[in-house]
């Protein structure tokens, strides 16, 4: 597949699937480049120079790199703007606020507690670590009053920003695939009325699902 | 001063004084309304239908509701795009991505351990809060780290996302500002050669000044 879009880094990475998930939704062709992070490649100068913090994803177009989970599918939405889901980063500039808020709930509100909980209950035990049982107790907490906030939203509207999915959504799926299906938190999502009808509406599409099916071991 | 735009929340919130520096630079006239934290007024009913975590700030232009202080700063670039500093937020896609890339790195990166340290630093002793020594440790090493990358960005090129000043820069002002005024932490920032001299540069802007200023108790 001849396209000059490069995702740098492995599926089962969270950061990575937001990314993948968006260029789906975009029906933007990309070439996945491997990064061992076993092999601590993500820490290399030559992967420094276009991920300086050492994390994956890293991203090129046309020669032009970006890092940063959120802002590479921003621009994705921008430059394939005419392509694929048209509505996905809004089509006017209040919808494109009101989805900008929402991505910056999930980047303030939401990602830090559940990436904790994705990482302790996870990844932890794959990694053979010590779970750290405080950290768990104290982010569930976190996490439970979120939702609850979006429990409210989701009762006043089908998606985050309004009756459309959008990118404010899909930055969701990543933390919550893995705390529904390899946590036993997946209640937290499930259990709410209008939290449970989003998530399995927004999980069920065929851009994440791809996803899915990527992270899969082979 | 008639005028659609309204900000809620004190200006010694971070949150707060990110959204009027980006006011301030892009000349846009706003009206400031308090909200009593120490009486809870953000958790009132009232103010949590414009702001649903119950946080400062919220904000209004035109009736048009927005919270979280990135995605407010947005807007206001992308709104007043004709008006007062016009490449705070890039003149173009590809410099607009550069920025946006900055930007959540600040929100990801530099934003969780500055926090932690302007509230144990800055906050803690004036509201009679016992410090948590171990977090400020952690957060110190996190923080450090974070500031090397940039010290090797700063190196190459005069701002984050190039060669002018915009809202990647400007959305680190409120933290460091703190942790160099008011903690024992400003040579983080004073004793990096590019880092500092950034620094020195973002901090005495105008627009800036105007907040510091704002944020003196009366
Ligand atoms: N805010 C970044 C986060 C990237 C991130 O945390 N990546 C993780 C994997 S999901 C990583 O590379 N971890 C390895 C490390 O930090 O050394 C983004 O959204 O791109
Ligand atoms: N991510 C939010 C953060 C807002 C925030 O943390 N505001 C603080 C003051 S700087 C606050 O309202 N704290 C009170 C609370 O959380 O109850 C934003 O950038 O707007």
């Amino acid at each position: 597949m001849a396209t000059s879009v490069k995702v740098y880094g492995p599926p089962i990475s969270t950061a990575v699937s937001r990314v993948l998930a968006c260029l789906h939704e975009k029906e933007v062709p990309y070439q996945l480049i491997p990064v061992n992070m076993a092999k601590g490649e993500h820490k290399k100068p030559e992967y420094l120079k276009i991920q300086p913090f050492g994390q994956v994803p890293a991203f090129e177009d046309e020669g032009f790199a970006l890092f940063e989970s959120r802002s590479i599918c921003r621009y994705i939405c921008e430059k394939y703007a005419k392509q694929g889901n048209k509505g996905l980063y809004g089509e006017n500039p209040l919808a494109k606020a009101s989805i900008d808020q929402w991505l910056e709930a999930e980047s303030h509100s939401f990602s830090p507690p559940s990436s904790v909980l994705v990482f302790q209950l996870a990844f932890a035990p794959r990694m053979k670590l010590k779970q750290d049982q405080g950290a768990i107790r104290q982010n569930e907490e976190k996490l439970k009053k979120v939702l609850d906030v979006y429990e409210e939203t989701l009762r006043e509207s089908r998606f985050l920003a309004g009756d459309d999915f959008t990118l404010a959504d899909l930055s969701h799926l990543p933390n919550t695939h893995y705390l529904v299906n390899s946590s036993d938190m997946g209640e937290l999502f499930t259990e709410r009325d209008n939290v449970g009808r989003w998530w399995s509406e927004i999980s069920s599409r065929e851009s994440w699902q791809k996803v899915v099916e990527m992270q899969k071991p082979a």
